[in-house]
């Protein structure tokens, strides 16, 4: 059936077109179900989307599409195009085969990745394949496979440059904005580092939403490349980028379901890496009772990580850190900064945990380059560091992205938590500070958040400062200050 | 956030709302994320709905909203909500434990049916439910809370009859379209039969479909009650009676990935046979090879079944039937329709098959509600038909349900199609007929179809007669004469 394109400007996050009813009882198609467009043409283009049925402002012989089907098909209002029923693509069937535990072969991997990037699987299929990678673990040929897969079916870029390093670390541990600092020291000495990060999913903060508190983090690849060639490196949002779609839409169902596969996590991490033509790789996994994996798992992990590494030819190392605590004494995107800053700035005086974490990240990368010897690379960072080097390539880098270097005030809203008891800390829990900064605003209030005045180990007294709370408004206050509960978040012996 | 709801009149088959980008921002929330509503009100109602972002049509202080949510929040044009990013439900968590292989209690399965209903729960969240119970059975009491649940989440209706009686067939085989038989021969005998039946979803016709060339099918509930009162049975569209709405939605997802889990079977059928309140119950397991299930898994499916009819107190019982090629003569809505009149009018000749396994399947409820002896069900049945009683029947519910017994004719566009060899049908594959007729406009062209000269075991000379295909337009006609493989269809020695 032919049917006219009306006007459209609404964006569904995925391909949607809208009937009239009657128009979808003609050719049979009930809401929600997958309807096949094709354009009027000599080379003509195609997609499936999901049906919308309205009831109003629809004639019988109009279509009403989504932008995302717009882009695709280039048609414009008065257009027509061709609407038929359409049927599940055949990558669903090698879902179902690997639901049923099956090894599924490079091609057909590279077909349920292709479905996804162009639309023609549904969330609820997309889902269907989280469910059936999580259930079947992938072997180490179906995860090449897939990391394979996700590259082609996105873009790369490549800097002709020996020393294209990266990290990465796996999460859940708040603060730990070891990120800017490690850039900072490894673009100071000159590796090259082209990081692309993310912005906070359940947490108070991403690396994204820290540096966009003084910085734009959102560029055209192109613009990406020329600040990576002028400052040696960059700190943008991964997600602007548009590198590998397939790993952005996976990520996005993912978010909804809250479930993390091994497969999925490894591919994601690994293709990010290779598309921008990382070679030498620093891979953190926090481990311990209140991180995302038992120093089992992590370990597990880390062996995944190495077979990787070694089948796409890089420097990769893993190391296991400590993830029982909080990392750094600010959690929110501006609190973080102020660590980050007070750690650069050799006048002040910032962290020395998070300190330490960011020298030994950036230490492990010049031992791996060789720019340092074997146990030298933590002594070379400090000197950086000390040197103010990484603090001027920290701002060479920040004014690239069109930002500046700035202290940031918190928000005025502020309230001091103190200790109900003496003792030692023996225990932070991770996952309550990360909601609590969440209830003070974080990350959408980029000034809010929580300041940690004690760590793991520290001695206290009845009446000690445990933490500051600060939101931009007096009721948000109000909600964090009854949300926070000190056994939840403490324990203290 | 209070936003200003602006007119809106468009489904989307589950709860959706558009902000402007800036708003979405504002809260943080991206596309295909979940929103939370909540009316300005002293008893305010609230809802879960799915976010699109539009670049254009709506001013910052607006939202615009599907009318899956205008109808729960009660709200029109003008009217106020509140709005905010929304925490998944707690059902999310329940199902992953389903999916870790946790046995569900009775409590938490209610609460993902409950969450389905009310949509708290994304489509893509529900594929994973549907993917965790295909990958982990459920136990016998984790099935009856399922029952259980979808029959509370839903509306019930009792005529308080003795004699409440229902079949159903589990599927998969071409014609076999005994339904209309068996209701008309049951309700002759003053049996009770409240039957509703599917719309075809990947067949040439559901009985719905069929009854619907000569009858409406879609009654609201108290109509077919009076339907019912009136004439002792009814043959109605189970979709449009609302009564088992969790079940409608799993359906509607699995229809999209594909697959079929027994815990959602027997859940399925169980919670729409409990609804109307039947009380003697004869399931129908096609077996074979062309079957939907093997020998082997029809005889676990039976004892599934039993278990749970036992434990629901109901008179169950589950006939295994040969399911290796089609029933009947006719394969499409009308097709199917001309074979039924064929065998209820006493001067004609309709399928024997069907006629046969018809009679079978009254006669063992007759059986079962013993108003027959023990094996004289079958002649019990047989003289109902041939007295005439079950046409008459026939024609008094097609007549309640505004419609009359007439003599349609198939679609003019017609090809005989004959064999190419001698020798006698070894088998007719039940799927290739389906997807033929489907091909040749099946259900949607309601007059198209398969006629079937020949059935397994008849013997063949080259030049009979094998099928002829009828079809609403010359194209349609041609492209199910192209699909057509004499090999795949027929196996011949």
């Amino acid at each position: 059936m032919q049917l006219k394109v009306k006007a459209s400007n609404w964006s569904a996050g995925l391909p949607v077109v809208m009937l009239n009813k009657k128009t979808a009882n003609k050719i049979g198609i009930h809401a929600k179900e997958r309807i096949f467009l094709r354009t009027i043409k000599k080379n003509p283009r195609e997609i499936s989307a999901i049906l919308d049925i309205v009831q109003k402002g629809l004639k019988e012989n109009e279509i009403n599409i989504s932008l995302e089907v717009k882009k695709i098909l280039k048609v414009r209002a008065g257009n027509k195009v061709e609407v038929n029923f359409s049927h599940p693509p055949k990558s669903l069937e090698f879902i179902k085969e690997k639901l049923n535990n099956k090894v599924l072969s490079e091609e057909k991997i590279k077909k349920i990745i292709l479905d996804i990037v162009e639309n023609r699987l549904s969330e609820a299929e997309i889902a269907l394949f989280i469910s059936a990678v999580y259930k079947n673990a992938m072997n180490l040929k179906e995860k090449i496979s897939l990391i394979k897969a996700i590259l082609s079916s996105g873009r790369t870029f490549s800097l002709k440059n020996k020393y294209v390093v990266d990290k990465h670390s796996i999460g859940g541990i708040p603060g730990n904005r070891t990120t800017p600092l490690v850039v900072a020291i490894r673009a100071a000495a000159g590796l090259i580092m082209p990081k692309s990060s993310s912005r906070a999913i359940t947490s108070a903060a991403g690396t994204a939403d820290v540096i966009e508190t003084i910085a734009k983090v959102e560029f055209p690849m192109n613009k990406v490349k020329k600040i990576v060639q002028k400052t040696g490196a960059c700190m943008v949002w991964g997600g602007a980028l548009g590198m590998v779609p397939a790993d952005s839409k996976i990520i996005s169902v993912e978010k909804q379901l809250k479930i993390d596969s091994e497969a999925l996590l490894l591919s994601s991490i690994m293709s990010k890496k290779l598309a921008v033509g990382s070679k030498y790789i620093i891979i953190d996994i926090p481990y311990g009772k209140n991180a995302k994996v038992s120093k089992q798992k992590a370990l597990k992990l880390k062996r995944k990580f190495e077979e990787l590494g070694k089948y796409f030819k890089l420097k990769l190392k893993v190391v296991l850190t400590e993830g029982h605590e909080p990392i750094g004494n600010g959690i929110g995107p501006v609190l973080e900064l102020r660590d980050i800053l007070d750690i650069l700035d050799s006048d002040k005086q910032g962290p020395k945990d998070l300190e330490k974490k960011s020298l030994f990240l950036a230490g492990e990368i010049f031992e791996l380059t060789k720019k340092a010897r074997k146990g030298k690379g933590y002594d070379f960072a400090k000197k950086i560091l000390d040197s103010g080097k990484a603090f001027d390539k920290f701002k060479e880098i920040i004014k690239a992205q069109e930002g500046k270097v700035i202290d940031l005030k918190v928000s005025k809203h502020k309230k001091v938590i103190y200790s109900s008891k003496k003792g030692i800390i023996k225990e932070i829990n991770n996952k309550k500070v990360n909601s609590l900064a969440r209830v003070a605003g974080c990350p959408i209030d980029k000034y809010s958040g929580i300041y940690l005045h004690q760590h793991v180990g520290d001695k206290i007294n009845k009446e000690s400062k445990l933490i500051t709370l600060y939101a931009e408004s007096k009721s948000r206050l109000n909600e964090a200050f009854k949300a926070y509960n000190e056994k939840d978040m403490f324990s203290i012996r």
